[in-house]
């Protein structure tokens, strides 16, 4: 599998997303496309032993930056790192991309070049999370800030799939993360998702509440992408403000 | 201050609640007033020297459980401690009362008895949160789910109030919790509630996200309480995990 790397995304990039790139083309022999600004990217290769890695350069002079409108600076710079990246899986030249950029530009980008998955309205982000009881899965962490009924669901269709598949999970159960386990807890958004949830083809469990998520009583928790942005953040801030 | 207290909500009720009740009647010369079952209380304040404290007790027979409708059990349950407790205050003869009971009911109790103040559709839980760079006022913190960006700026103007005069922050400096500080980041909520808290005469410094939490960018967060119960209790699951 080749992945193609956003070179530009992210805290300290390129440095650090070079850096990690190099890294895992040495431990894993993984296949990477970097993607960004060339001069820049050559200039920091330098700093490694790259010769017989499996590294590829493509150039992207623009930079889609943090604060820009994900799907207007999508369409305005066809030259963006996140934009050649993704064309180049669908073109069929490499099979993933990684980016720590614009999350709303890679989404933009996502549908715009990859398009969505039959049945999939939204893509959502996926993030696994390490807990006392295994890896969890928090879906969607930020991408999707309003939200439906059926995009929950459909968060849920892909999460249970994500942690069959990627995390070896094998019978994954679902969670809606809301304000209290009880059946009649939630707002209106995992109400309506919960009665959806009932009706698919995998183990839903029902209600979850925050604390929940390190107790292992599910595998992959829903939650709409503004909650699950701030969920994270507050649990990064805590991580942080004690350690 | 007379400080009425409800004997039978919360974990580990009455016992602890009694407890509690008798260190802060002792430590600070609080005089108390213990609601709930009166035998179950009696039998809980002989484990203690009780009898030069400012303590009183008030008879209600009824309990109103965790997972019980709120407004129906509020309604149906007329000696439940939470009724009588709040009817003190409403008859004048206490200035606060404390519960860690059923909160919907406390809410919805809150509502019938005491009636809002004007100008306020809603009551909301103001948590106070002890971080490296003092304490924040997270408001609302789980007793409402569902909100109009109205109730988050009338949230506001009482965290303000609360943090200003519980807390004794001299001028609070007033944010809306998001999913990023840039001001276009936000769901519909928030974007709504932004453009009110702009006109309000508070200290507001637009949005915040949950790792500012920890970090001294504001004294007040504000959200609905679905969101403010997540984080919350998301952060104590975590802290619970680690420590």
């Amino acid at each position: 599998m080749k992945v193609v790397v956003d070179a530009m995304g992210g805290d300290f990039a390129p440095a650090e997303v070079v850096r990690g790139a190099v890294a895992a083309a040495e431990e894993y022999g993984t296949p990477v496309v970097l993607v960004g600004k060339g001069e820049v990217i050559e200039q920091q290769l330098k700093r490694f032993h790259v010769a017989s890695l499996p590294i590829e350069l493509v150039d992207a002079p623009e930079v889609i930056e943090m604060d820009e409108q994900p799907g207007v600076a999508f369409r305005k710079k066809k030259k963006s790192s996140i934009n050649v990246g993704l064309s180049l899986l669908g073109e069929g030249k490499a099979q993933s991309f990684v980016s720590a950029g614009n999350s709303g530009a890679v989404m933009a980008g996502a549908i715009f070049i990859l398009r969505n998955i039959e049945g999939v309205d939204r893509p959502a982000i996926a993030t696994p999370l390490p807990t006392p009881e295994g890896k969890i899965t928090l879906i969607d962490a930020g991408a999707n800030v309003d939200c439906k009924p059926e995009h929950l669901a459909q968060f849920a269709l892909m999460g249970e799939v994500y942690a069959r598949k990627i995390l070896g999970v094998e019978k994954p159960r679902v969670a809606i993360l809301s304000n209290g386990e009880e059946r009649m807890k939630g707002n209106e958004l995992t109400k309506g998702a919960s009665r959806l949830l009932e009706k698919l083809p995998i183990t839903y469990v029902g209600n979850a509440e925050g604390r929940d998520l390190f107790a292992g009583k599910a595998d992959v928790f829903v939650c709409d992408g503004f909650v699950g942005n701030l969920v994270l953040k507050s649990l990064e801030g805590l991580a942080v403000a004690v350690g």
